[in-house]
């Protein structure tokens, strides 16, 4: 479907041409006043954001991982991938990946962690659950779609606070592998993991949509992630992998409540977050010399902020 | 415009819709051989691309950074933006960027790098060139174009190894920028820059494009690059710049030609890369469950060899 843009900028077109020969004054439609309202920078909107455009993140979905570099939290999306979510939280209450290591890190692409030797004792955890590629549980107004296009899906938006797609023919709903998302390594022939995870470092990893199970994004401390080694052997695997050790990994449910990280999401179906999603398409800065009258999902960046406890 | 694969669609749909009630055979057009015939994986096609289908980076296009982490190869497109490149030449041949550092460094964003002081003596170079956001240079049978939709450009592809988008009406071509490319910084209100640099670290940031000049593209040591320190000052300055020093920038064409690295980038124009942008589309691999018919171009990769002096 054209944008709104196009769509008047065909109106127009038309006009000219319906009129142009004649010299009659154009009338142009009126265009969408929320569109062409002035937007403000980014910076403004989130820094100007009523707390009520916030949410707390519940504790039982920070998870904290303490990596070489520094901690790593995360937020577990159960509404995406409740299974996923429910074996991690176990996995984790068990001390499963303590001591463990981002054993296969490759620049631009994933750092993957977990237990390698597939040795470890899983506990109340399964080493392999049911796939959650996609969704179809969330409700039509817990999305909000942002204006295509979209190569690889036919809507894209946010849910929830974490960027995702839809396919409007079967309602399924699913998260997208941009910049920090997590997602469950899987094994060629399986359609499920349960233990070994990644974490998108490099650009947006989009033909992994639909193809693993994402269940979270970093919120806070990628520059630890980027600071990982490498790995230079096959497939990316480190030679040593402790070198990457995952010191710990807790969630905030299980610290007491003066030493949770106070994290808090814009809501993304709030009104700054609306604006910031138009001020991202057409940048207001006087700086900016073009505007694209687009943004994708992956660039848009839900902003979290960490408040004293 | 739509795909070939929706024309084809259409036209099934139409078939059916005029066959289907009387029961004849319904005739499907043939489909494009190129699109349906078997693609490789993409590290079988890279393994196996014939040395034609590589180039070798001419050496006074490899610019090498010496990062505290290790060595950062850049190649510089001039034919994109051959003011930037010839001042760059003429900077770094003066030494000018030796023991200055990257000063700016967001996570997920961009590194920059070069003279924050703005003091140092720019010899026979200059401070600031003309903006060279967009060019009409490349001609049309030097760009490849890859099948959309993207959001910020009408059409986008590859010319001379590097990501780039056109716009057709115009015949404008533009790198963009995609993980790892190497752009000018600029200030409010100037058109132009011509000392500090930035590298793209994280997602794409194609809101970027047209707005400052792309003039070349990390080919190896990104994994130098993440391991710059951040910096936690406003706009992601550091407060001690020098731990990310710049010990020393260099051409390969001031190296002896014994030492200067064997950096080969794969023809975008060859039978090799047209097969790895079908393969990025769809991947082969039976790992895969579901295939978006799409890649980005951000998302492509030019492959890069090292090979032996």
């Amino acid at each position: 479907m054209p944008s709104p843009k196009i769509i008047r900028q065909l109106m127009a077109t038309f006009l000219v041409a319906l009129c142009g020969a004649t010299g009659a004054k154009v009338v142009i439609a009126a265009p969408n006043p929320e569109e062409t309202s002035p937007v403000r920078a980014p910076s403004l909107i989130i820094a100007g954001a009523p707390d009520t455009d916030w949410r707390a993140v519940r504790p039982e979905n920070l998870l904290i991982l303490e990596l070489p570099s520094g901690p790593v939290t995360i937020e577990l999306a159960e509404q995406f991938a409740p299974g996923h979510v429910a074996n991690v939280r176990k996995l984790v209450t068990q001390g499963f990946y303590d001591n463990l290591a981002m054993y296969r890190v490759i620049d631009g692409f994933v750092a993957q962690g977990g237990d390698q030797s597939g040795q470890r004792e899983t506990g109340k955890a399964k080493r392999t659950i049911p796939a959650e590629f996609t969704t179809g549980a969330i409700a039509a107004d817990k999305f909000n779609p942002i204006p295509g296009p979209d190569g690889y899906a036919e809507e894209t938006g946010f849910s929830g606070g974490f960027p995702a797609a839809r396919d409007p023919a079967s309602g399924k709903t699913w998260m997208v592998h941009c910049y920090g998302s997590v997602a469950m390594a899987r094994e060629e022939g399986a359609d499920s993991g349960g233990t070994d995870f990644y974490i998108v470092i490099g650009s947006a990893q989009r033909y992994l949509d639909r193809n693993t199970t994402v269940f979270g994004r970093v919120i806070s401390g990628m520059e630890a992630v980027q600071q990982l080694a490498r790995g230079n052997g096959p497939g990316g695997l480190l030679a040593e992998p402790a070198v990457n050790r995952i010191a710990s990994a807790r969630l905030a449910s299980q610290l007491p409540a003066a030493e949770r990280p106070a994290a808090q999401v814009m809501r993304t179906d709030s009104a700054s977050f609306a604006e910031l999603v138009r001020s991202r398409r057409n940048r207001p800065e006087s700086w900016f010399r073009y505007r694209p009258d687009h943004t994708d999902v992956c660039a848009i960046g839900v902003p979290v902020r960490f408040s004293g406890n």
